[in-house]
């Protein structure tokens, strides 16, 4: 758990909105760029400055971030419990500078950018001998936690691994010791043979609902090739995912009319020098359509009322 | 990940609203007892028959289950993956005749009741040598995920451990092995002695907000006794509960102004003939004020912008 006193609210703050926007206004819009924190990157036109216009991705810290960058973990006990100070990077990466835009009605091309700048923050942020792990996240509409509307991701950089992906990676680990394969490149060879949960594919990367879900239509993207981490693929594979990406989530839009939804970029530790022979990145999409209650919170497991089957066939056979 | 067959909704149906409800129509209200499946259980005057009016708690089969409890557990193999068939029960608790009560408003008595309800429930379903757990559950409020307005809990019998239970079994289990101590009966010692974070006791129970909160406002209720096993309870131990469990619940309502909120009953597996030594059952209460979004959902971590000594000491001052 994370307490961000950067956040700190007091029980009349949880009922009314969210922080006051003025109507009309959207700071991470083109023209708007003095209004955020300065900027860490950009991908911009050469002719053009930091924080001004002439940029098509543009990486800044977030305003209300849930850890600082600035300090030392401090891990302490108090009696029974451990604590440590909340270091870490949390940084928004606007993927275009129109406030129309989203994933799905963007370019490929454009795409394809998002994608280097998530490859780009986590080579940048390697560097740091304090950090264990940077997750890329989006959440996309108001039901999936987005409190602003305009189209863009979340990186929170942490000085631990965290628990959700220790037990991923542990579980891969297991299956490597016991069989000597990694258990995604078995899962993407049993999904192209059965063909049943395939939503989509390519050359490098496959989309299939996975066995399991944890949210109805939930889609995972997986490369076809084995490797543990996101930074380390090839030029041609992130032009290729930026395709099928896009692709996955027009399906979306289409089937689920306009879906709030999240995804998060599964990947190795940053501090793993060499690629893992048990471990393989890939995307989990999830779209927001049921609420975790108390049985979810209760068990860990997921009531989910269509099978990945029906939800793969209702995706696969969607007039994009 | 369980597929509910019984509940298999196109993607047509989770853009529209829930299934209609007759206006001012209500099932679990008092005279609406022949629209529920027949009753498994009611605690009622002597003179009423099953299935009429005359009962103050009613615990009826959910009519749209997320598992069935016929049939066999029918464990198999898919290439890769597992599976089992969805063996089990689901019944509705009905906590009250009336549709205006909620736990915050019915009498300590009636609470009471209710908590006899669970534990009678739960012994009777020990018998189902099929059985691993009951898991007990309540979502109040169309927040929490309530379908239904009229206030009841939930009981989810399952043919195996769920994870979030194992993992807390197995947690507690390493804490007893390192210090032959229960560590939940240390947590209740070192909060009372720290007092930073109680809202309330008496002589049986603790209410505290949790060092490492899933959500801000969070509330465990924990026996002062240790007892793995919820219904291995003793009479005046369920009087007692009730009475703290009413204050906690109406002292939320105060304070975050009647919010939705989801809470759990964490109790040992229904298949442990004697009480374990390293677990103590509690109840695990959170409001529903944040929304769970890409970050928590991939490192397992939550962010809460209260902390647990603020929430206490609001929830505390509270006048009921």
């Amino acid at each position: 758990m994370i307490i961000s006193t950067e956040r700190g609210k007091r029980p009349s703050e949880f009922i009314v909105a969210p922080p006051p926007v003025k109507a009309g206004f959207c700071p991470f819009c083109h023209g708007s760029e003095g209004t955020t924190p300065p900027e860490i990157m950009a991908y911009r036109t050469t002719d053009s400055k930091p924080n001004t216009e002439g940029w098509h991705i543009r990486v800044v810290p977030n305003k209300y971030p849930a850890l600082k960058i600035e300090g030392d973990i401090g891990k302490a006990g108090e009696g029974l419990y451990d604590k440590m100070n909340g270091v870490g990077a949390h940084e928004v990466i606007i993927e275009s500078p129109n406030h129309k835009d989203t994933l799905s009605t963007i370019s490929v091309k454009q795409f394809e950018e998002v994608l280097w700048a998530y490859r780009d923050r986590i080579v940048d942020l390697k560097r740091d001998v304090r950090l264990r792990y940077a997750l890329i996240f989006k959440n996309h509409g108001e039901a999936a936690g987005a409190s602003l509307e305009h189209s863009h991701s979340q990186l929170i950089a942490l000085p631990i691994v965290p628990k959700r992906v220790a037990e991923e990676l542990d579980g891969s680990l297991e299956y490597f010791s016991y069989k000597e394969r990694c258990v995604f490149c078995d899962i993407v060879r049993q999904e192209i043979m059965q063909g049943i949960r395939v939503v989509t594919e390519n050359q490098d990367f496959l989309a299939v609902t996975p066995y399991a879900p944890k949210a109805p239509f939930e889609v995972w993207i997986l490369p076809k090739f084995h490797e543990s981490n996101f930074e380390n693929s090839q030029k041609h594979h992130y032009e290729n995912l930026a395709s099928l990406f896009s692709d996955v989530l027009k399906r979306m839009d289409k089937v689920l009319n306009l879906p709030a939804y999240n995804f998060i970029l599964h990947t190795a530790p940053i501090r793993n020098g060499v690629s893992l022979q048990h471990y393989h990145w890939h995307f989990e999409i999830m779209p927001k359509l049921t609420k975790i209650a108390g049985f979810e919170w209760g068990s860990g497991f997921y009531i989910t009322p269509t099978s990945p089957e029906e939800a793969a066939s209702f995706l696969r056979e969607a007039k994009i």
